[in-house]
C-alpha cells in the first residue's frame, strides 16, 4: 500500500457504498473427505456471487505469520499491521465492552496468590471461579477509585482474568509486564519502558501494593500480575484516511473495539446473524463504509468443531441474496485470518477474498472456496491492500500522478 | 518476513522436525522436446509426493536477480541476503574448507605478473598450473607466517587462484580491492573503507610487498591482487533467531562453510547423495532442523550439460522414499537459485519449491516441475520466507498480535 499521506491525496468522496463482510477464521485446512470447511459446506448463494466475482487469497501480516484478532482487522481495514501495533491491554479491554480514551493505560490483569515474602505461589490463583473474580473486583472498585490523580476503573473477565484502565493526563506506556513469568520468584513491578512513561510505572505499582492490601486476607488470590500495559495505539480515523462515513456491525465486544478504534461508528447489531443483517437494511442509508462481522466462524474453528463453522457457513450463505438486495457498489467477503478446525486455532493460511463491483474481470470460479480463491484473478496479497482495492472499485480513488 | 526482533519473540520450541533439500540450480529452462530438466527427469516419488505436497516459487534476492551461492543459500535459511552481504573473500575461503572466526579477514587472491617499475602486465599470470600455485602458496607460507601480531593463513585454489587470510586482533572490513582492475596500470594498495580499517589496510599492505619479495625471481607469477577483502559477517546464529538445533549435510567446503556461518553443526556427510541419506537418517534424532545440500544439479548446469542435470534429479528421486519414511513434520524441497544447461550458470529464474506438512492445502499437483510449481497455493515469494513457513508447519510460531 502506498504510503498514508499519498494514499490521503488519492481519495474522492461519493455515493458509493461499500460492504465488507469478514466471515471471521473463514479459511480452514482439508478435514473432512479431503474437503475444508468451505468446500464441505453447501453454500448455493456464494456458489452463485463467485461466478460474477473477483476472487484471490490475503496474507494478513507476512508469509507464514498467525496472526492475533487485533492485527489481521487492522490489516483489512487498511492499516499496516506491524506499524500499528495494539497492546493485550488494549484488546482485552475492547473485548469486554469498555471505551478506552487517548487518556487510558488498559493492562490486562491476573488475579495471583503469593506469600508473606512475596514469592508468587501461582500466577493464576487457582483458576478462581468467575463468580469470585466479580467478587473481588468489585471489592477491588469500591477500595481502589483513583491514586494521586489518576482514575481507576477496574472489570471482571473469566476466571482469575480481570482489566484495569488507568484514566488520566500524562499516562504513557509501554511498561515492562509487572510479572515474574514464572512461580516461585518475588513480585515483580511494573518498569517503564521510556522516560515518558515514568508517571505510569508509578501509578501502576502503587496500584499492585494496593490490590495485596486490600485482598491480604483473601485466599488464594492475594494479588496480581499486570501485563500487555500500554495505550490505544493513535491510529488516524477512516474518515480522514479515507474519505468513508464507516459503520460496523458486530456482535462481540472486541470487534466492536477494535472498529471504534479505527473510527467506525458501532451500530447496535444484536446478537444473531439475522440480526446483523437486518441492522445492515436498517442503517443501509446512513453510511458509505459497513464492515459486517460473523464471529462464530471463528468460535467453531477453534474449538475444533469442523461441522459448526460448516454450518456458520451455510447459515452466512442463506443471508447473501438479502445482501445483494441492497445492491452494493462493492461487496468483499473475507476473512480476517483462518481457523482451521484442524488447528482448533488461528493459523498462517491466506484468507479467501471475494470482490464483487460493476468493475471487474470476473473470473468465472465455481464456488467461493481457498482452492477456487487460488486461481481468481486478484492473486495472493496482503490484506492491507483490501482496502485501496475496495476504495477503487468504487471510484473513490482518484489517480495517482499525471 | 518480519523484523528478526519481532521474530525471536514468536519462537515455540517443540520437538517437531523439518527437512530442507536444497537441490542446488535446480529449476531450469526448457532445453530439449520443449522441456525443462525437472520435467524431462523422471521422478515417480516426487510426482507422488506432489500431489499430496503444497507448492510454489521463490524468487531469492529481487525480480531479475541472479544470486551467487552466498546470498541464495542465506535466503533460504531465513537471512535477508541484502542485509547479510557476504565477501568474495569470505566465500572463497569457506570453498576450500578454512574455518572461519570473528578475528579474520579473509581475501580472494590472484598470482600476477608485474615489471620492474610495479606495472601490473597480466592480472592472472598467465593463470600458470594448479601445481605451480601449490608450490607458490607453499613457498609462501614458509617465507610468511606473522605479520606485526597478525597471523597469515595461504592456501591455494585452481590455476592463479588463492586464498589469504590475516588471523588477529583489530582487525577490521572491508578494504578497496588491491586490484587495478586493468592491466597497464600500477600496483594498486588495499584502502580502508572506514577509519577501524586501518590496521587491516597496512598489514594487507605489507603482505602484498612481501609476496613481491619472496617471489622476486618467479616468472610469470612475480606478485599478487587481492580482493573481497572483508571479515565475516557476524549473523545472529540459528539456533537464537528461529530457536532451531539445526545440522548441515553437504559434501562440499562451501556449502558446509556457509552452514557454519549461521550456526549449523556439519555433520560427515561423505561424498555421494546415498552417503547423505545415510548421514541423515543416523543423526536424525540428535536435531530438529535439517539442511540436505546436493551439489551436482548445479555442477551439471554449470556446464550446460543437461542431461546429466536430469540424471542427478532421476538420483535424488530414488531417495524421496528414505527420506519421507523418517517421518519429518515438515519436508521442502527447493533450489537456492536456478541454473538453466540453456544458460550454463546460475540465473534469475525463481526456484520450484514444495512443502509437505500435516498442516497445508494439498495443490494436488501433478509433478514437481516449474510449471507445476506455478499453479501451487503458495504463490510466488521471496526464498527468505520459506523459513518462517517451515517454522509455521512446524507449530513453532506463536500468533503476533492478539
Amino acid at each position: 500500500m502506498l504510503s498514508e499521506q499519498i494514499f490521503k491525496e488519492m481519495i474522492v468522496k461519493n455515493e458509493k457504498k461499500i460492504i465488507l463482510m469478514i466471515m471471521d477464521g473463514v479459511g480452514g485446512l482439508p478435514m473432512k473427505d479431503g474437503k475444508t470447511e468451505l468446500e464441505y459446506a453447501s453454500t448455493p448463494n456464494l456458489d452463485k456471487l463467485a461466478k460474477k466475482s473477483c476472487m484471490g487469497l490475503t496474507n494478513p501480516v507476512a508469509i507464514g505469520v498467525t496472526p492475533g484478532s487485533g492485527p489481521a482487522h487492522l490489516a483489512v481495514f487498511g492499516y499496516d499491521p506491524v506499524k500499528h501495533e495494539i497492546g493485550r491491554g488494549v484488546l482485552e479491554a475492547l473485548g469486554i465492552g469498555l471505551h478506552l480514551t487517548s487518556n487510558d493505560l488498559p493492562a490486562r490483569a491476573n488475579f495471583a496468590t503469593k506469600d508473606d515474602n512475596d514469592i508468587i505461589l501461582d500466577r493464576r490463583a487457582g483458576r478462581i471461579p468467575t463468580e469470585k473474580n466479580i467478587e473481588l473486583c468489585k471489592k477491588l472498585s469500591e477500595k481502589i477509585k483513583k491514586i494521586d490523580d489518576v482514575e481507576v476503573i477496574i472489570k471482571p473477565g473469566r476466571e482469575h482474568r480481570f482489566v484495569v484502565v488507568f484514566r488520566g493526563e500524562g499516562l504513557e506506556g509501554p511498561l515492562a509486564d509487572a510479572d515474574p513469568q514464572k512461580e516461585g520468584l518475588k513480585i515483580k513491578y511494573a518498569e517503564a519502558e521510556n522516560p515518558k512513561a515514568k508517571k505510569s510505572a508509578k501509578i501502576v505499582n502503587k496500584f499492585i501494593d494496593m490490590v495485596s492490601e486490600v485482598l491480604k486476607d483473601e485466599k488464594p488470590a492475594n494479588t496480581c500480575l499486570l501485563r500487555g500495559i500500554s495505550k490505544v495505539p493513535s491510529v488516524p480515523v477512516m474518515s480522514e484516511l479515507f474519505g468513508l462515513t464507516p459503520a460496523a456491525i458486530a456482535t462481540y465486544p472486541m470487534y466492536k473495539g477494535l472498529a471504534r478504534l479505527v473510527g467506525m461508528e458501532v451500530l447496535d447489531a444484536g446478537e444473531t446473524i439475522e440480526d446483523e443483517i437486518k441492522t445492515l437494511k436498517q442503517n443501509y442509508k446512513k453510511f458509505d463504509f459497513f464492515y459486517v462481522h460473523i464471529k462464530k466462524t471463528d468460535s467453531y474453528g477453534e474449538d475444533g468443531n469442523f461441522d459448526n463453522k460448516v454450518k456458520i457457513i451455510e447459515e452466512v450463505d442463506k443471508f447473501i441474496p438479502d445482501i445483494l438486495g441492497l445492491r452494493p457498489d462493492v461487496f468483499v467477503i473475507t476473512g480476517d485470518h483462518s481457523t482451521p478446525a484442524l488447528l482448533s486455532g488461528h493459523s498462517w493460511h491466506p484468507n479467501p477474498f471475494l470482490l464483487k463491483s460493476d468493475y471487474i474481470r470476473p473470473d468465472k470460479a465455481e464456488r467461493f472456496t481457498e482452492s477456487e480463491c487460488l486461481k481468481g484473478s486478484l492473486g495472493q496479497f496482503y490484506s492491507v491492500d483490501a482496502m485501496p482495492l475496495m476504495l477503487a472499485n468504487a471510484l473513490k480513488l482518484k489517480k495517482f500522478g499525471a
